[in-house]
């Protein structure tokens, strides 16, 4: 079959640890399944400010748009935390987000067997918590006009949130096919009682929910989502919502399931091109130790085949072989009840190879 | 003593059930502790849209002005919700706290004994916590200028979010005081990693705090922030954010304290003036049935008289007297075990009278 073309983003702390172990995968899956892929590696992030001044480089961008998707590990650190904008790790990844046009960022929160008792939440109120949030990621006061002014009452600071038909219409589009191919329950989120970006976003929903007939469709305020998906996540299918506020949820989702170290995430753009990354961050307490997780890095590889190149049945595979793995009881550290039994990173990637 | 005036808005749904319990302690309190109130009722929400036409008529505002305080029961209702943006009781909401200056909403997250089994949270996580966010209440995103416009994508919505060093600093102040006279540890939600805003109220936050060298400071991003109460409510103290922030993690905090139905609030302008409500709203599918649980709003009462008029004792004896008649197991309807042995609104209200 067609080469496919992945660029590869290891990033800072323990991504690169996390990512040799995903390309383990990618090579075990060619072999497996008879696919080809062709992977180029990209500086971004920390690393790409400390050996190239800034945080996305344009030959990184080349790297990615030329690719069919992207892999990325973790990016950022504490050694740039205090950094001028323009030389911070978070600004590189606002700038990939638009250059390479990824408007909807899709973060699925599923609980984790092994980890049920990771949660905070009492297991009968999680039990069958399996939701996706689907958040706008290119628009919202993200990436509205910024800036300083003089007033009365001493300097004063201005962001503008801006949101267009075309914006919110192909996220929301978006959010009703995924709901279609899941329990068909499709939560719109906005503060329309305040936000005129809300009350457009509302008006866009009502609208395209009338092409969804199937998908049941609730309205819920920022603030009332807040609390209900402590009180009954798993009423939740599908969340749609604005960037700020998918920003927020995301994670509060992402938390309620206690499994947050072993969720992947999807950036995706037009078409099925798409940026795949775990949802934790780049752990730079444990970087280089070599005991990290490689398990969200891994299921966002599987991510990718299924999104972006309709690999369902090397998909199936590695999540099959991830949960072969982890009944069996192999845990990192991250994940186990007795740490002295923990295995390390490329332990667990080889693990999952071989049961792959 | 000098007779203080209390401006009364029993507003629409349980309201008039619960204010008027309120208004029972307050009479008490008289005769009790040798206090004179005067009390002057006014209209507000939606009863004042179907009888005056405005969620937030004139005569209300001139009555709330001449007050020393205002206790609120609660607005709104699907009767208005469909209303254009001047009919809706919201709009009321949002324009009584501009034209009051009623800058700082002091929303307590406490967890009740009696309730703890309410929550979602695992017990051993929820043990201990006791937090109070302070959320900025006349600023930001919440009224800056709103419109639409067309764009080459359709129609767009713009919102304008703005702080000026004035708005930040009268805040941050408040909560680093309130802060010294509690655990002494200070939360500071932004997310100064994308918003020009927060990155003013970062540097506001860290002026400030020279002033507070005893209390302990953390800057949290709101993403963060959102899963961190999750995992650790108890470590929090006071967390302070701006309007957008804190209207989602104080309901947020308050759901998973699983209290939210005994909760009350104060908005706070200069000096010792506010709003005193409880953080519940109009709940309109009980409304009429004199079931609704009326402790929320007799604890706002003595927030009242702790925060505005210094009635430490009389303050003291109604949250004492509350306490009492829950570990008596006296229950409404919304926090019965047994549902058979509830007791009604005004049945509650009498029972925390005679205990005081
Ligand atoms: C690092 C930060 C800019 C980023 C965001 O807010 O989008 C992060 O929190 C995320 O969710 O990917
Ligand atoms: C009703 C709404 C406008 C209001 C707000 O967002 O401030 C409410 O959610 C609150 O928290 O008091």
């Amino acid at each position: 079959s067609e080469v496919k073309k992945i660029a590869v983003i290891s990033g800072d702390g323990i991504g690169p640890e996390v990512v040799a172990e995903a390309e383990k995968v990618l090579k075990r899956t060619e072999e497996l399944f008879g696919y080809s892929f062709e992977t180029e590696h990209a500086l971004f992030g920390g690393i790409a400010i400390d050996q190239l001044g800034t945080p996305l480089p344009q030959n990184t961008l080349d790297i990615c748009k030329k690719a069919d998707a992207v892999l990325l590990g973790a990016v950022g650190g504490p050694k740039w935390d205090n950094n001028p904008s323009d030389l911070r790790p978070e600004t590189g990844l606002l700038g990939i987000r638009k250059e390479l046009g990824l408007f909807s960022n899709l973060r699925p929160a599923v609980v984790f067997d092994c980890l049920k008792d990771a949660s905070t939440l009492k297991p009968e109120v999680l039990e069958g918590t399996d939701l996706m949030v689907v958040r706008e990621l290119t628009g919202g006061i993200y990436f509205g006009e910024k800036f300083r002014r003089q007033s009365p009452n001493g300097e004063e600071a201005v962001d503008t949130c801006s949101y267009n038909v075309m914006e919110v219409e192909r996220i929301v589009r978006q959010a009703f096919e995924i709901a279609q191919k899941r329990r068909k329950k499709l939560a719109s989120v906005d503060k329309a009682n305040v936000l005129e970006t809300s009350r457009l976003w509302r008006e866009v929903v009502n609208r395209v929910a009338a092409d969804y007939p199937d998908v049941e469709l609730e309205h819920v305020l920022v603030d009332n989502c807040a609390m209900q998906l402590l009180r009954r996540p798993s009423s939740f299918d599908v969340i749609v919502t604005e960037n700020m506020f998918g920003d927020i949820l995301s994670d509060e989702a992402a938390m309620l399931t206690g499994s947050i170290g072993m969720l992947s995430s999807a950036s995706m753009g037009e078409g099925s091109y798409g940026l795949f990354e775990p949802v934790h961050g780049s752990a730079p307490d444990i970087a280089g130790q070599g005991i990290a997780n490689p398990i969200a890095t891994i299921l966002s590889l599987a991510l990718m085949f299924r999104l972006t190149f309709n690999y369902a049945d090397a998909a199936d595979s590695i999540e099959a072989a991830v949960s072969e793995v982890l009944n069996a009881g192999h845990r990192t550290s991250d994940i186990a009840v007795d740490k002295s039994k923990a295995i390390s990173t490329s332990q667990m990637g080889d693990l999952i190879l071989a049961a792959m």
